[in-house]
């Protein structure tokens, strides 16, 4: 078993979606990834939070394998997102984005985390990612996610990234954004054409496709009858995927990225079923062997 | 081996995608739908055509077991769709219907039609479809399709169709319209609550779900590199699917269905490889159990 290093916001977000709205709820990537990834191994998070963070926010990881030693608290206020889910639950829009403390955020990892094997380079700033990357000593395994926004505006620094990492984990509509190319399965060789040796592309309710090694593997996502909030799926996602795959201490094996694309699948399935971080808060693992177990018998086809 | 009724358009189309534009190819549902199943068993095509039809396009069936004693030829013009699709080649974005021959179209079964005992009622006016089921004297399996015009404008006959047919197969966004429920999982469950004993909801590029006995069976779709023409892959994958079951002969049973849905999946894999039918007319058994065996791998977990 090995410990996972990630990397990523930690936010308030206020959230509306067509079952209700949610204000200054417990978000970011780094959270969501960590509450998923601690049923697996144990967590080092890196991130910033100001002087508003709430002390059950914190409290909410002591009774899980999750070191909070590189959470920096300064002052000023939290990072906050703001977003709404329309007809279509597989698209956010954002109203807004106040990244606050994120602002002037310089990534130092305690001494102890800088032997993790595990890296996950959750969604945030390229420049900040590659920082965190050249203070871990000599990782196993490396994976990135990134958003629009980074696509957009910091292409060279998210090149650098991707030449540095493993896989890169990212949504089916950022894939066909960073290539230009609107054919998923064209995107999915050209990310790999880009650096990394393979490449997760999230496709919200109808599941992943993993392409690494010249080899496509694809399946659908678990089925939801009530999806309540699609907020940090993506990063539920990357958190049972990474909690596999650290757990079994695997770094590179296409069977065992299988599996892990699997976990993460069933993961974000229930994320999505509460607002915010709600359905993770109480997951425990005879749920998630459970969920499996369905999803095998969905996609059984003999 | 059971022969297969199918009720449809026959028709001239004009498409344009990104790839590039078609100006009266050959399509409509029922070719779409025989070329894919004559690669499994006897087709009995039930239709309308006008005198501008191609001697090329019956001749096309002359090589296979189709037989089209069913396909009236009338005094007017060929039923005529043009459509475009644009980024999203999920959906296609109709530019005028000229139904033309089809207008007065009253299907009469030629005798040898009514012992059919496998019956697609394809894409058309639910009234049409109900005619064709009442001329067929004792079918083991009716299925049917139906679109957004349908939904709006004859949904009493629809409804009827719906308590008559075994398996509906629909698109998802047209799933989402008949019951006015946007979550895919719910609304397989309230068109089963509608009359048939299971659904089939075609997503395009991510597969379909099968919804039946209370019991989901998803899987994605072949990984299709270029999507030349997505016209006709849900005609084709009805193609596959009705095909494998008359093949076998089995009329319902669960584990067949879930077979069937993996035959219609790869049939609508080859269509949209390019425009209209030009993918279909050379197919052959070698090249779907190629596909089939491929396909096994994309989605092998173990």
């Amino acid at each position: 078993m090995s410990e996972i290093l990630v990397v990523g916001s930690v936010a308030y977000d206020t959230i509306s979606t067509p079952s209700g709205r949610v204000e200054n709820t417990l978000g970011g990537s780094a959270n969501y990834f960590a509450l998923a990834a601690s049923l697996y191994t144990q967590i080092n998070v890196v991130g910033v939070v100001g002087q508003d963070y709430k002390k059950e926010d914190l409290d909410l990881f002591k009774k899980r394998p999750v070191c909070l030693e590189g959470l920096q608290q300064v002052p000023g206020k939290t990072f906050h997102w703001e977003g709404r889910y329309e007809g279509d639950l597989n698209e956010a829009i954002t109203l807004e984005t106040q990244l606050n403390v994120f602002e002037k955020f310089d990534p130092t990892l305690p001494k102890n985390y800088r032997q993790s094997h595990f890296v996950f380079l959750a969604n945030i700033d390229p420049i900040l990612q590659l920082k965190v990357l050249d203070q871990v000593d000599s990782p196993k395994f490396v994976a990135s996610d990134t958003m629009n926004f980074w696509i957009q505006s910091a292409k060279e620094n998210l090149r650098k990234v991707l030449s540095r990492v493993d896989l890169l984990l990212i949504n089916e509509k950022e894939a066909q954004q960073l290539t230009g190319n609107r054919n998923t399965i064209q995107a999915a060789r050209e990310i790999v054409a880009m650096g990394p040796r393979g490449v997760v592309i999230k496709r919200g309710e109808y599941g992943f496709v993993l392409y690494a090694e010249e080899q496509f593997f694809i399946l659908p996502a678990y089925p939801v009858s009530s999806v309540v909030d699609p907020t940090g799926a993506g990063d539920t996602f990357a958190g049972g995927f990474f909690g596999y795959l650290a757990k079994i201490d695997s770094a590179w094996n296409l069977q065992h990225l299988k599996q892990a694309c699997i976990h993460g699948c069933i993961m974000a399935s229930f994320t999505v079923e509460g607002f915010g971080v709600a359905a993770l808060r109480h997951l425990d693992w005879p749920m998630v062997e459970k969920r499996i177990a369905d999803y095998y018998q969905v996609i059984a086809y003999r």
